[in-house]
């Protein structure tokens, strides 16, 4: 999920959305993205594992952002909080300009189970990142757990909400996905 | 995660988990646990698809429980509070005489990442359903995905709870979880 990169990566990543766009995911080769990003297959392969992972890139990015962002949160932050602030982190490249790209990709996950199970791994495996991180801050198990899973569940809504709204960014919606939490748990 | 069968099922669960406990689970085939149950391998495969599934046979039925119990809830109950009373109902087969056989699931589970996978997948699978549920009970959207996901996470640090608890039972550390959850969100 890195922004385009200059380089091979990203323009890998860019003829695979945009062939999975025109015939369909299942529909497309891995030759056919290498050609039309102009290498070859083994291009492809020495940066992805298979035409899956081109959708998948960029995760230990994505943990990084946000754990990075949950260390430097001010220790009198509450689990929560700590955690959104974490989240938010990941609009400062999943921002307006990227939006095409996540719209196009969700909808690819979106019509594939076995990508959706992919996906929600990867925000699970945040979630234990986060709730790792937290209980080197001093937060109880059981709330350090449950601060990074419930904030996983918010950024799931507030994410989905996100790529279908040109009006609002992430850290928008996240906020917002908060909000309807703490009515839903009140 | 259904209760003993009389029959080959039941049989071929128990002989696993035995076998799981001894060795470990890498360390045994399938001819093994037909063989530990007095059984065929070919009996095996007409109850399970592969070793994996003797862990996590019965799913249907545990979503059956849960959606069942949720539906049953009465309407003006708030969306999480009916979500709680949904995953409780597992608490009437995962009860006491069960928790030495989900202890010692939870253990296989725990040393197996792709194992964590499958559980965390199926616990999703069933947030998805509840939230579905809540929407026909008129909930709107982004609270059932929230109430039904932060449901889930609740259920699974109770259940992680629970296994390892011989005093209290599984709907008590449900609603010990959720008291958690208020407090996190709070």
């Amino acid at each position: 999920m890195g922004r385009w990169q200059p380089g091979a990566q990203g323009r890998l990543q860019h003829a695979a959305m945009e062939l999975f766009g025109e015939r369909g995911y299942d529909r497309v080769t891995v030759a056919e993205i290498a050609d039309r990003a102009g290498l070859t297959e083994r291009t492809f392969f020495r940066h992805f594992a298979d035409k899956r992972e081109v959708l998948f890139a960029g995760q230990d990015d994505f943990h990084a952002v946000i754990l990075e962002a949950l260390d430097a949160a001010p220790p009198e932050l509450g689990a929560l909080p700590a955690v959104v602030l974490g989240l938010e982190a990941t609009g400062r490249w999943l921002d307006d300009e990227r939006r095409p790209h996540s719209r196009a990709r969700q909808e690819v996950i979106d019509a594939h189970p076995e990508l959706q199970e992919r996906e929600l791994i990867k925000l699970a495996r945040a979630g234990t990142a986060m709730a790792e991180v937290l209980r080197g801050r001093g937060v109880p198990d059981g709330e350090a757990v449950l601060a990074a899973d419930v904030g996983v569940a918010a950024y799931r809504l507030a994410f989905a909400r996100w790529v279908l709204d040109d009006e609002h960014d992430l850290p928008w919606h996240l906020r917002a996905a908060v909000e309807v939490l703490r009515a839903v748990v009140a």
